[in-house]
């Protein structure tokens, strides 16, 4: 087994050149969040990453969780690891200190977020949840819930959940169908919730579950959900949470990865624990407001959801490399002796760089989208406020969907190069393989998130915020002197055209309708996806051009890492262009029949 | 959980029109297997996998198998299931009759293989591995070796297993430390033998092993290394085989997937169960030929694994299909009433088609590939047997690795379609993301096929053989004369003459050093899947459109499953052409420093 190494100086290196710091650090509350701030934090979460998480990551994935005695039990080591993750403050990061939390800026809180999740995806989901359940009540919670709920969840002494997805409802949130009938002061939610992360655990005392749900009488569709805050347990007459509410944990599902994580069915006033049933719960915001108030989470959340795929596969990677170090097995190319670590043949060398092109690449984009959500709710000046806000709503669903689909192709890979001790479960590939691929699902399946960026991002208004990025990217390419990336100027202008073109040809599809658009929008998406790690590992190379003094091999490996992806995965956006504006007519015009197997 | 259903039809269509089976049952001793006969194999195999081994596919997962007692415990059913299959006759199908076989064409044995392993790969596994063992002894064992192993193994009294692999040799097999000494009429062999699929099991009363392992002062490296006959049980003296060899299964793997399978850790000559130790073992053939008879096998062996990767793939799509038409989420596109069954989303259904084109395309080229082979060793005419040679040849990795590459992203797009419920075990589509997984890794990694595909099958005879093959597609090609395929003709010219320079290239970068070609023989090996497979789809449109009476869908489709694969991945033949032309010296070049994670 390798041991996880935080890529502090890849992290730094986009902070600072490509996610600019310096900009997120002049926006007023974050001043004190510059470089060498960032680079203490992150060197610290590195240290817990690696010396905490990481060794926790095999044994979660052997013990998994276990529901006894209406209780979820974690795996040995889990309560140790989550105390040091609160005692170090690690659960508050991106909150206000008034809150208890650190008030640092989302760009390095996602740096952050990339090492809990390389060291431990199963582990660091648990917080992840705590903080969308902060965000949820921060942004739309009364005062007294503020003060009821924030200092525990944003500490940590409790955590959070997220109850959306029912069994006839996931994607289509419009089906959902658990109640919440009005009850004096508060609501008695009723329905039962699947998927539930870290919905129930022995990790602290109190756990808030944030709930969709419909009351009497509320209109149909998605315009009728209402949020509510239920906790595990309600205050007694002293004021102390020890009354159990009617939430019940039905039962645990068997998953492909993250064992260690526990995925719950939740059942809301089943009777358990209360007589008359219903679980008690408390309006958050004004009612059928619920899906308003996930959508203005959204962006965070499927920025974290991303940083997730990507962060998996470097360990993935880091796992593989350090395989191919060490597995002696055949000659080198123009080398007749023998045996050489594989890493020194090509087509391994091939594997791995197809990994960490894209790695770095979209890296950087992640990063880059946290200071996006910073400057575009922070900003003084409001034409940067709704620039950034530009750029947030076009890199949410790319991020989320192409540093999963990336990822999900690099953990594979990863595999890969262990060859057949890949298969084996105790070599550790294996388990990235199988953790990592939940990332292209949750959070919105990439289908929806594809969907996203061609009607939200694109139609909605015209193109309009579309262009304005590809504007940007334009005035960033342009600005690239170098001659040695003359070529990759070029590629990048081509690209930038192709995408441009595509934008224009969306529009046109969608005045045949909305079905034909939707043909074509996983090509839209991974076109977006490729030019943008593209258009950073280009601006990475120009830096380091700028900053390499001969000695140090970072700067020249970032131009050979551009190299590499304009060559190997670069022209790709000629596949995805002759998608968008051929592939349409073929997908919408099938009749669904095509997928019987004929007799 | 769905019902596979063998996909007969399109079995045929291709064995008729695109396989040749007339030219193959015009082969001396297959004057039988003509089309009628194939359909009636196929049906009633299509029976057997449906109704006997496709329901036994998930409890074989979720049992696995378990050694106790020195024993290996397969799965509930799976003695019964053995008994069906043995009984009839499946297991000697592609043998000669004198054996006990049927006598029928590898053409007709792919069909069938690929319904195998569709229904239950793990399962299929073990006729698989008899069936390489009895090749083994057939080709090149003794006539007394045959009279005695073959007849059981043909028929599956006894089974057979493949000893290749060593904990530090894998893909490189000089490294094989197991020794075998002479010991009177046989020999003595002592080593440690890992992945050996079916090492051990209770299905039979005997298992075959075949052993690669190094007589004293044989040569060093490849050269050296010698095949061995070692029956798990030896005979007694009235010729019952009830003496136990020395062979002790050590301990089984833990898998990623084929759960069902048992993977065997197998010591020789451990002393276990002989006194002084040491397994009896015989001689196959002449000594130090071992890697040459492998070799000799090695055509079967990977388009097994093809089929393999792609039959797999064929259940999830089916899987994947089952579960879009059931799943309501969401409205229709241009629809406002909702939810509809999801199969009616446009994403979705380009989900399934990239599966069905694939698969289509691929397994005709299997089928080729099947018939190719028959050509090659029974076609009186020496020139179409050469011809079928070279085609074999070219096929093999291309078929290895194409099947297997495009099987893992349909597996993966299989369950991507399931949404959440495709993280969730029960559901089904999880196993089949991972047993497909171990396809492209085992009988030779992609890595190691693509270096075939460069090395052997391009270099060495300077791109002869590749330049046949590839005028026989032109030919192909040119004989398209519908004009609706006028496009898809261009496309494919456009492909040809993106082959011809590749195989150009490939030439040129070896006068550079063998590390040049090595750099982009994955890029190279795809070029020619991805063409292979959109020849067959543009050769099956052809047909289908003369075929066409307006009436019958299954031709219509075929011009449309066609076409998706012309728009969505024929043009990735410009990446890989980009790959193969600027690529290597990237890679070449790379100092593996490069994959360090900077401090």
């Amino acid at each position: 087994m390798s041991n996880y190494k935080a890529p502090a100086r890849d992290l730094l290196f986009a902070i600072e050149h490509l996610a600019d710091i310096e900009g997120v650090s002049a926006l007023p509350g974050y001043e004190e969040a510059n470089l060498e701030l960032a680079q203490a934090i992150i060197e610290e979460a590195g240290r817990i990453g690696e010396e905490v998480l990481d060794p926790l990551n095999r044994i979660g994935d052997l013990q998994g969780v276990r529901l006894e005695n209406d209780r979820v039990l974690t795996a040995d080591g889990w309560k140790d690891a989550y105390r040091t993750f609160v005692e170090g403050g690690w659960n508050g990061l991106p909150f206000k200190p008034e809150r208890g939390g650190q008030g640092l800026p989302w760009l390095i809180a996602t740096a952050v977020l990339e090492i809990w999740h390389s060291a431990n995806m199963s582990f660091a989901l648990c917080p992840l949840l705590t903080q969308a359940a902060v965000e949820a009540i921060e942004l739309h919670g009364s005062e007294e819930q503020k003060d009821t709920f924030l200092p525990n969840l944003v500490h940590g002494n409790w955590t959070g959940t997220m109850n959306l997805t029912e069994a006839h409802a996931g994607s289509d949130l419009a089906l959902v169908k658990t109640t919440a009938t009005p009850n004096g002061d508060h609501y008695l939610v009723q329905g039962q919730k699947i998927f539930i992360t870290y919905g129930d655990h022995d990790l602290t005392e109190n756990i808030i579950h944030l709930v969709l749900a419909r009351m009497p009488d509320a209109p149909e569709g998605i315009k009728g959900i209402s949020l509510f805050i239920v906790p595990k347990f309600l205050p007694d007459a002293e004021g102390n949470w020890t009354v159990r509410n009617d939430v019940e944990t039905i039962s645990l599902e068997h998953k492909l990865g993250i064992h260690a994580s526990p995925t719950a069915v939740l059942g809301y006033g089943t009777g358990k624990y209360r007589n008359p049933k219903g679980a008690v719960g408390y309006l958050v915001g004004e009612a059928n407001k619920g899906m308003h108030y996930m959508f203005t989470m959204m962006n965070i959340a499927r920025l974290a959801v991303g940083v997730e795929g990507n962060a998996v596969s470097e360990r993935a990677y880091q796992h593989a490399v350090a395989y191919a170090r060490e597995r002696l097995q055949g000659a080198a190319p123009d080398d007749a002796a023998g045996p050489v670590s594989i890493i020194n043949h090509p087509d391994v060398k091939r594997m791995l760089m197809v990994q960490k092109s894209r790695i770095e690449g979209l890296r950087s984009i992640g990063l880059l989208l946290g200071a996006s959500i910073d400057k575009s709710l922070g900003h003084p000046d409001p034409e940067i406020r709704e620039f950034n806000r530009a750029m947030a709503e076009i890199l949410t669903p790319i991020v989320k969907a192409s540093m999963t689909d990336f990822g999900l192709e690099n953990v594979s890979l990863a595999l890969q190069v262990h060859g057949g001790m890949g298969f084996i479960e105790e070599t550790g590939a294996a388990q990235y393989y199988r953790d990592q691929r939940i990332t292209p699902i949750y959070e919105g399946t990439n289908g929806i998130q594809a969907l996203d960026l061609v009607g939200r991002k694109t139609i909605r208004d015209g193109g309009k915020t579309a262009h304005t990025v590809i504007r940007h990217m334009r005035e960033d390419i342009d600005s690239i002197g170098n001659p040695r990336l003359a070529g990759m100027k070029g590629v990048m202008n081509e690209a930038l055209d192709i995408l441009e073109s595509a934008v224009g040809k969306i529009l046109d599809l969608n005045t045949e309708g909305a079905g034909k658009p939707a043909a074509v929008c996983d090509a839209y998406l991974k076109l977006w996806g490729t030019v943008c790690c593209g258009w950073h590992l280009a601006k990475a190379a120009e830096i380091s051009l700028s900053l390499e003094n001969g000695t140090d091999s970072f700067y020249r490996n970032k131009v050979i890492t551009a190299t590499f992806f304009f060559d190997h995965d670069m022209p790709k956006m000629r596949l995805y262009d002759n998608i968008i504006h051929n592939g349409a007519d073929t997908v919408s015009g099938m009749d669904p029949d095509i997928f019987d197997t004929p007799a």
